[in-house]
């Protein structure tokens, strides 16, 4: 690619041509429209491995040390683009509607959090060791041979049927439970010497929801039904993370949980639910052909849930089973009062026992309209920053080709996602004006719109870089702007160009970037 | 309070007075500024716990089992306040500058980053059992009788001349030195069967932005001097956390990395740091009153740094010695090289030897200008959201009272940072066309600033909610508004009012909080 543009000839890159929209003569720059025009295929999750390492979107986290098994860091442009995807939720959840609040929990709870939310009994992988090569397996992974299917997975272990994944010996153990949650000690005691220090790093943040669901509710004086949302880290200790940043043991979590008085027609709104996140999975930039839905069978719902849709994103496109292309980007759950009731002091099981005698507070709520006091039910929609960043990166990614096979990429972010929305470029960083009124008009558009300065190399190069980051428009100041003060916009999709004065410049571009 | 707003007559409700900037008439609405006019000395952290749970600032974390040792939880306008000293942060550090890059790296790194960084070895608290009572102490807290100043703690410890805090004995075992990193294990491997499996929750953002600086100075293709930014969780095990969320397990950095060319004269930077953190924190709305500096002593110095200055500020106003009334805000540290050469594959030490056989990288930089190759000097701003937060909500208090000792709190804070810049609030809330207005008016403005719309209450119980939370103006549709398509915008601090069209609201209240 560098290649091709150094060889644009000083006579393309001063060449004059004239735009739409254009009144004055537009000068010097390189417009490589008419040479690339082949798109290419949509890419594979390593495609935009190797950008967003390049060009600082992610990055190995501690890299320096060989890794961490699939830990990613974020960069000086992921970051950007994570906070864009926050803040965009965090608008359309919270700020656009009256009725759900917003909250921020710790990420270390009281253990009996866990207790009772039944994380601790059940959020565990079945785990078998190979006592031939040592490697530790998920027993509900393991090949099941066809004649087989059917019988409990510990009998066909104990009778040697099932081999080990990497070495092929049939000398398993039995599976044992493991739990996912990372644990960890708080306070001077280790937990050998005092159980009642241990505690978990959160799996889910919907559990620091829940037990806020009374001090927020009074706090704000809510009535049912309305919601209540958080953004933050989530740690589940997967023995196989992979995939990039699909599958991490640290994740981001988007979850809301809205609460309702319990009603029959309730599952429904499960329905509404996923219609909403469609269309605003859709509004980002995602393709509908990207996207597509799962309802969970009843015999593998979370033992919460009555009900669950996933929305499913084709991170696999390059796989040929179209049935294996499909990974979660998100669920919505209906997880009936099974929280609520779990943390409260007052509830009791069908025999009257009550199920929390540790709990304090009772999370019931007292409907004033029919006198009737109950537990709330729950819609969960629980999205994942993560997996929504990497969706997004892959239906932005597209290529232009020539004919000499050389590619260039494009990223095609929605601009109000896009980390940078104008990038201010130089023609010529040996001369001072033109340095000074790049980076004069950069200072003068950042309070209204991320903008940045760069004069790292020509400006094919500038050009091609912020194509590649997803940046909606250049801006160039030339020669010619230290007279006429206007500058060259360029367009990151069409490619073309128009004059704007720097004084219409502001206004300009908060109007196209609205577009 | 309730009593002294209901006893307003509904002549007072309904009486009309005029107000400055205003043309039409201004109906019915209660303007107490004449009623409650005495200020209130400034509060201590007891009434700023009390005010954040009561109005959904902080809430205590788990609070229905009981708590979980000073940790706490950010309700609906706390989650708010954090972000927009956030963003308000990350505006100034990253976008308002040319220099400096934002990254956000993982909680968990790989282990070796700890060893190299020295805070395996180092980052930890003397401790000490009292055999008696079995309470665990700081061997750095114990109080020294005056005539043994000087001895060694242990030699005091031995000698029975220390007590327990707690109980009074003087029976203590020796001090061991406990490490302040939470521990926790990757994978399915228990930490006692496998030491390589043993993690640590970062104790700091700082490293996680040394590991990556070759990363980002490559991908950015950033030359010295430039900083990079990091917002994020930290997690020390303190073994007395306590004072609100001045000092918890868990907290939230701002972490700048700022990297220099080695020079004798840059221990000067951290001057020019701490002043623009000053202006910062002063732009925010913090007293200079409540702000001092302190230059960390010599042989206090933490192990990476050769010279620290702390910007205190004065969070307990209600000791009556005047030293006892500052704690650290933030601290700005000279770092050296220590980092960048600790993970630095090809550093070696005074006698010839790698420090880091483990590296894969070296993270020195060249200089094109000078032909030098060296490790960056870095200077530290590291400041807590949590800390900035707790400072900013103490700075905002005043109170006004009446002669009959009522009381009102006004949080004076700057409009920028409060969580929500407009309330929409009808007169009459049975009066569906007056709801309907202001709900579409809360509409409206929301895409330009955080409006909410509120009705749960009598108009002089809003305002007084509004005022407490730190709303800059409150905006009130009443029985006119319906036909001269007017509203009266009421300030949080004259408490004055203006009657402003519906057409100029937006224009007007986005000028208002620039002001």
């Amino acid at each position: 690619m560098n290649t091709l543009l150094l060889a644009l000839s000083a006579a393309q890159l001063f060449r004059f041509f004239s735009f739409r929209h254009s009144s004055s003569t537009i000068p010097a720059l390189p417009n490589n429209k008419v040479i690339f025009d082949k798109a290419v295929a949509a890419p594979n999750i390593d495609t935009i491995v190797s950008l967003a390492k390049r060009r600082g979107f992610v990055f190995p986290s501690s890299e320096v040390y060989g890794g961490l098994g699939s830990a990613w860091d974020y960069g000086p442009l992921g970051v950007e683009l994570c906070n864009n995807v926050k803040q965009a939720w965090w608008r359309w959840i919270v700020y656009d509607r009256d009725d759900i609040e917003g909250i921020d929990s710790s990420i270390i709870l009281n253990r009996l959090v866990w207790q009772y939310s039944g994380h601790e009994a059940t959020f565990h992988d079945p785990l078998v060791d190979c006592r031939e090569c040592k490697s530790r397996l998920r027993a509900d992974k393991l090949e099941i041979p066809d004649e087989a299917r059917g019988t409990p997975v510990v009998e066909l272990i104990q009778q040697k049927r099932l081999k080990c994944s990497n070495c092929g010996s049939n000398d398993l153990t039995e599976p044992r439970n493991f739990n996912m949650m990372f644990r960890t000690t708080l306070g001077a005691a280790a937990a050998e010497e005092d159980p009642s220090a241990l505690a978990y790093l959160r799996p889910e943040t919907a559990q620091g929801i829940f037990i806020n669901f009374l001090n927020v509710q009074t706090a704000m004086r809510r009535k049912i039904p309305f919601g209540i949302a958080q953004i933050g880290k989530s740690f589940r200790n997967e023995i196989t993370p992979g995939n990039f940043i699909l599958r991490t043991r640290e994740f981001e979590q988007m979850e809301m949980e809205y609460f309702v008085k319990p009603d029959a027609e309730h599952l429904k709104l499960v329905d509404e639910w996923v219609e909403q996140y469609l269309d605003w999975f859709r509004g980002l930039g995602i393709s509908n052909d990207d996207l597509k839905l799962h309802e969970v069978p009843a015999d593998e719902l979370a033992h919460y849930s009555k009900r669950t849709v996933d929305i499913l994103y084709r991170y696999f496109p390059e796989r040929a089973e179209e049935e294996r292309q499909w990974e979660e980007l998100m669920g919505i759950a209906y997880r009936t009062d099974f929280d609520l009731r779990s943390h409260s002091s007052k509830a009791v099981d069908a025999e009257g026992t009550r199920v929390n005698p540790d709990s304090t507070e009772d999370l019931s709520y007292f409907d004033e309209a029919t006198k009737q006091r109950f537990y709330p039910h729950v819609i969960e929609p629980a999205a994942g920053v993560n997996r929504t960043v990497l969706a997004l990166l892959m239906d932005a990614y597209s290529e232009k080709s020539n004919d000499k096979g050389e590619t260039r990429v494009i990223l095609k972010l929605s601009p109000r996602l896009a980390p940078i929305k104008a990038a201010i470029l130089p023609l010529a960083k040996n001369k001072p004006e033109i340095v000074g009124m790049a980076k004069a008009i950069k200072r003068s558009l950042q309070p209204q719109l991320r903008a940045v300065y760069d004069d790292t190399g020509g400006i094919g190069k500038l050009y091609a870089r912020q194509d590649e980051i997803g940046t909606p428009f250049c801006v160039t100041v030339d020669h010619q702007s230290l007279e006429d003060e206007a500058v060259t916009v360029r367009d990151r999709d069409t490619w073309e160009q128009e004059r704007i004065k720097v004084s219409e410049l502001a206004e300009y571009l908060q109007n196209r970037l609205k577009e």
